[in-house]
């Protein structure tokens, strides 16, 4: 509202002491000047910091390796007023069970958690801490916060909790699933995308009729014109079960002739309602493009097309 | 173990109050001698009991229209020991908020629900309770025993749930999505599939492999041989980002010759690791099959090609 200020402000969801925060970290250090890191209380609080211009950006968990897509984050993209994602980082998940000094993993009699927190240690809870009693909380970190006060014996949380709260690990990496990994990306309000890198993504959402067919109509634009597909994930459209849309990731930059004519394509069927952004990549690297698929090809395509319409026909 | 009872047993996701009974009671009362139901702490403590033999079946939320997927009992049916689903049913979904006798809309501070009971209220407690603090409980009912107990001023979750715990609505159908319904489904130990019925439907989980193409070809299998998918959702595999099976429901029954047709395929191809079971479909009705696809055209065919092979070159 006419506030001057010097420094450029990103939102991420908070509390300190997230996942989130560090993903936010790590987007922020690649700039020459790092932005102001503001906590939000929740993805929705965040995305209406973004949209209302309190803040330039904000930074959100999209999808895990585990528990699959994030989806208040996803309805948001979908069903919000439009945001852009303009970059992506991934942020390897652990969990360590915290608890206050003096505390040993035998006085624990209540883990809290964020359900999807408490869902992908239930394993390890079963075999060491049978007896214990699961306590959902709104975040990891809230319940981190609940151990400091005392009302709680132990969370389960980022690593980076301990330091935020004061606590110590009682045991680490208590995680069921080796490996896991969570994305998270980066959001703008509307206007020009990054420039291309490459090796890029574009993030769609695409709204498929409910009807036989559809879906395989739709992705044969992508397959056609030489397209990949790195993601597809359906989400209810609210309207009734079996009504979907699909958010989809597809390598390649919309000022690519090839996605931009898949994008075209789409558009002319009514089924790219929205274009979610297109943003360098930061896992994996793009297959080459197909013969029939590259910048040339379609430049070429695109002057014997000319010719034969103007008459030239050599 | 050896132990006599007269009783068939099922358990459902609890505790009492919950949607869940609800649909379990609805499928239930189908049968000429009606289960006892018994309540379960969570979905895989019910599948856990189908597992062990202590109950007959297990019923369970498997989808929403508002939410999407339910993630925990989607995990069990693709990562647990084999289960097959017998029936579905659909439970509209509506919530009331819940107080003691005597506590009016002005007086409630605290509201609970499971976090996907508080996303479905958000922009009802946005407009009628800006003020009130949200508290996450692990199920809608555990919030109305809290609010019986005293521990919370009030509790969204279903209208059955204000009998179960002595409660009365401040408010009704307080729900953000109008008409608003949860699919449930009866789960068994593996075995004969019931019969076919004329409509039905048959679930399964897709394993597509990670390269171009390949979720194209998958349905290409179906769309040839006239199968209409009424859903198609992704789930991550754990083995990564990227990495996802899909879960179908396909028109028809694994009786079917076309469905038998599609499911070969679909084996030699190893895209079928599991099926989950054919079943009466409970909403929509099956379109008419294809020219192609009916029984009489499988029957047909197989006899000109058996013709073929047997040198019959009418």
């Amino acid at each position: 509202m006419g506030r001057v200020t010097s420094t450029v402000r990103w939102a991420y969801l908070g509390p300190e002491g997230t996942f989130t925060e560090q993903a936010a970290c790590e987007l922020a250090s690649t700039l020459p000047e790092p932005p102001e890191l503001v906590s939000a209380a929740g993805v929705s609080a965040a995305l209406a910091a973004l949209r209302s211009g309190e803040v330039e950006a904000a930074c959100v968990p999209l999808e895990s390796s585990v528990e699959g897509a994030v989806p208040l984050t996803q309805d948001e993209l979908i069903h919000g007023a439009p945001l852009m994602i303009v970059a992506e980082a991934y942020v390897p998940v652990t969990f360590d069970l915290l608890v206050r000094a003096g505390t040993s993993l035998d006085d624990v009699r209540t883990v809290g958690a964020h359900p999807h927190g408490l869902a992908q240690i239930r394993g390890w809870l079963a075999d060491r801490l049978p007896a214990a009693q699961t306590v959902v909380h709104a975040s990891n970190a809230a319940a981190a916060a609940a151990v400091a006060a005392g009302e709680l014996d132990a969370a389960a949380a980022a690593p980076v909790a301990a330091d935020t709260y004061g606590l110590i690990a009682a045991a680490r990496d208590i995680g069921d699933v080796r490996d896991a990994v969570t994305r998270f990306v980066l959001l703008r309000r509307p206007g020009p995308p990054p420039a291309p890198t490459g090796n890029d993504r574009t993030s769609m959402m695409l709204s498929v009729d409910n009807e036989p067919g559809a879906l395989l109509a739709v992705l044969s634009e992508f397959a056609t014109r030489g397209v990949n597909l790195t993601r597809l994930e359906s989400r209810p459209t609210r309207n009734g079960l079996g009504d979907y849309v699909f958010l989809v990731d597809a390598e390649g930059h919309i000022a690519d002739p090839a996605l931009a004519d898949v994008a075209a394509a789409l558009t002319r069927r009514g089924a790219l309602p929205r274009l979610l952004g297109s943003y360098a990549r930061r896992s994996g690297a793009a297959a080459p493009a197909a013969r029939y698929a590259t910048d040339s090809a379609y430049a070429a395509a695109a002057r014997t097309v000319a010719q034969w319409q103007n008459g030239a026909w050599s």
